[in-house]
């Protein structure tokens, strides 16, 4: 099978987070790649990266960056595949600097934003298979058991709780 | 053709945020649908959107709320379509609710959010179109047109500055 | 005695944290049920509980999230009963986020929202309290014990201090 | 009928916005008495206000304020019936200000908060009335319809907008 | 010598806090009195304080406390004697909340508000010798005595450090 | 009448906000001096002012400032008079940014701060007129009556309301 | 004179605050180059430009950007000519979204940033200056003045306040 | 070789921050001057070393504060030399304060603002050696090679990661 989905962050540092998106990937038994690409130590890759992806048969791409993080916004700014920012949590500002630096993109580049740090990164891995699954009835059934487990296991805990 | 995209807003003063989304669209001359669909006024018709947008052959949501914004992340609780959120700038708190609202997903249902207001709405639409063109060579064709345009807009407002 | 308290929560992971509602609810030997019921998991069950909760003769519902905490306020469309929202603390936001996702509702379904994390879980039951002692004035005269406690236990330690 | 609701404001600078309380009340004909009560400014007769209200036979009172807004808090601090606060929108931080001064109250005097400004007042009388609602099944039933007719409007501006 | 200095704080979990102010000024061997008065809990307690501290002989208030910290102004608006207000730093806002509740004071009732948390605190407890200083020459000479040791100090740090 | 107050700030258009501090000082027909100085393009002539403000006869200076707001801060570094400072309100971020650039002061040299905008200025005036008041009876009792006339307006605006 | 400083903006709608920026390099008659390129429209002209403007004789770069600013940062990612920028105001967030997305680098890619709007904006091409007086005594000597003759206005002002 | 570079700090606590600065200087192997100067504890020293730093041969000064940091600014203000402000990280509200106290500086004295903490440091000691290099190819030469280290290291990153 063709890999279709693309994991990029910005520095090593960002893979304890996005470790959660390949996870989920895995989970889910659907290949990706995954590769550090900086924006601001590797500008030429980035784009090389970005621009390339289609015609390489990438359909999504989830970019992972913390602080000033223009990775998800410069690699959208060079595809028109869907790009999903994760925001890392950042010592200082929590976080506040790479959510804002990845959702507030100008008119005319999307980039597809989840929450800040692991929570996020999980998610950016199911849009990714929500986005494929836009076309694809027997992912979209895989991905309906996966809400029926988190659906059973929430009711099991309840269980306990009470 | 089939319509593939709904657009839905909790309220009608969403519409004049929203309508940059519908614009684009039309500027495409892509079909969609669009409600008013209030998370909390109309719980049950929400519910029931989300749970039949798929059957119905819609393939993405794009959902704008503003303030405690719930209508993006209850849609995509719904559904395993993909949903994009886009926060209402708010009169208080200039949307910073809105955009926390609606981005601070929990692991388990993603939410695509974009920035704050008409930009973001703006930037849904293309979101939208980006994730049915991960199957649509022809339309992603079509983006790269429109970003070739933006990008000749740009440096034509360059030329005009110097 | 009918229970006539319910305190709800998004995720067992709010346990911690509604655990000081719990608290002091037994503390007034005034009983309660509790149960996990995730907005965005259990949507389906959420709906159910809120929209019997009244006929099950319960006229109080304590509700905690965190994040994008929607909860409370989907918990509040699905009924007329009055809902207390308790914002969670988080990890990357400090709980901003849970906050205005609880506090920040749209004109016509109100969330009664107390402080973030553990006072706001410990005040979430005090309300229910009051709100209760609306129509039981033995019990608000078990109220004015325990504020006279609380008083007396802070001046004590101002003596302690001094 | 006794009047059951006091809505009391910082400043008549408030009245503006708890003027969208009083509304709410007058459309479902609940009586109802409201002053300005400064905390800062008219210490003595917030104490005796709050002091007494039990007694004259108050159950729930609303208090509006803004900036370091200390009404809603202190008024909670001399009764035990619910306190429901609406923070005031500010010309310099929006709201913020007001919004944290009233909602993060210590452990042991609830404020069941509201949004900032006239939502949070609106909403803050829909709270009382929903209060007063547990031992009322009539009221429970009036609020309904008024639910009903949110609805209906929601659902009627989605019409006018497809 | 009459004690002119008294510092309160909301709660006794405000001591390691507030201890900065009591060293500072034990360190100029000026007399004060320390209490732990809550707003909250001990309304009619710190009214009275308030209200007789001038008669007392006391000449300016120290009054700290976090979250909703309503002492510091409540305090003000029962007496024409400076308050001097210190923000708690706080487990979820980090002190922000604290911090707006008591400098967000309305026209007419003001505090003299200083740093969030320890340092705070200690420059409490300065600015409390300088209003006494403003009729004091001997005072002030102490006081620029011990700027003189702070920049000692600091500038034999600048020593070490080269 | 010696004149004891100063009231300086950083710019022309401070003006506008500063006045309301003169303003209560010419109700109170208590002499002050009035002075632009930049900490930023008069950093000369503010350490002079500073340094010699004392030996002049002043005993309180009231500085205001906006954005990175060091005139009140700069001017405390300079002498062991009580400084009160008055954050400007920001095009750009409300005030925020001169706020805690004001009340931010590291342990050692106290900045008495005060709220954002008019409000503020007006309670620097008076504040200063608190501290004057510690060694003035008279003036005390001045600032009880001015205290009662807020009192009597508040009051007479709830009349006015009801 | 060759033309060492070149004034880039994300968009044209940028303009109206770049201009304080070449109204004050105008004022000291010193050339620049100025441009409309877009990070996210123009990318390949981006680097192009950042890759090319050393050759060219560039020393300084002036960047300003709004929103979710790239383009100062990933103008320095592409050059080891100093880079300033300048965060744009912004419409919902005031600016913090642009200041946070340019201020906060991760290590090895300085940009210089200077305030939020207008200030920032002139404030940059003054700092633009020093960078090139660095090695320019004359240049340094026209700072001087120009900073005598901010101070001479600051305190004519002053003057005509009193 | 002449020392170019000055970095000052506002307090010893302030070292493990700017030691970063330091740091990447001597790989560099470029010479510095290195100082605590509190703008508050020494405000004279500060004067001092501003005024005459050009003199003495320094041509970029790079200063570190924290909480309220008015060290960058007042030192820009007593000089035309290049300032760089490295903003500390903060106990309560994570640096906002500092950074919002160096960047948001007036027109007419600029402050080139770096990140938060030590990458801001790192940061800053990088664009001192910009700032140098615009008048020394061969630093230029050495950034590049600088930079071209970070690259290798990133990809090789990503090789270990793949």
């Amino acid at each position: 099978m063709t890999v279709k989905i693309a994991v990029i962050m910005g520095s090593k540092s960002d893979w304890p987070t996005m470790k959660h998106a390949c996870d989920l990937l895995d989970q889910f038994n659907v290949g990706y790649e995954k590769h550090v690409i900086s924006a601001h130590r590797m500008p030429t890759e980035m784009y090389d990266f970005a621009q390339k992806a289609e015609e390489r048969g990438i359909r999504v791409i989830i970019a992972g960056a913390g602080m000033a993080a223009h990775l998800p916004g410069m690699t959208a700014a060079n595809t028109v595949l869907p790009v999903i920012g994760v925001p890392g949590q950042t010592k200082a500002l929590g976080g506040m600097d790479s959510l804002l630096s990845i959702v507030q993109m100008p008119t005319g580049i999307p980039v597809a934003t989840t929450a800040i740090g692991n929570a996020g990164a999980s998610n950016a891995a199911l849009l990714a298979l929500e986005i494929l699954g836009t076309n694809d009835e027997k992912l979209r059934g895989r991905l309906k058991n996966y809400r029926q487990k988190l659906h059973d296991l929430a009711k099991e805990s309840s269980g306990e709780l009470e």
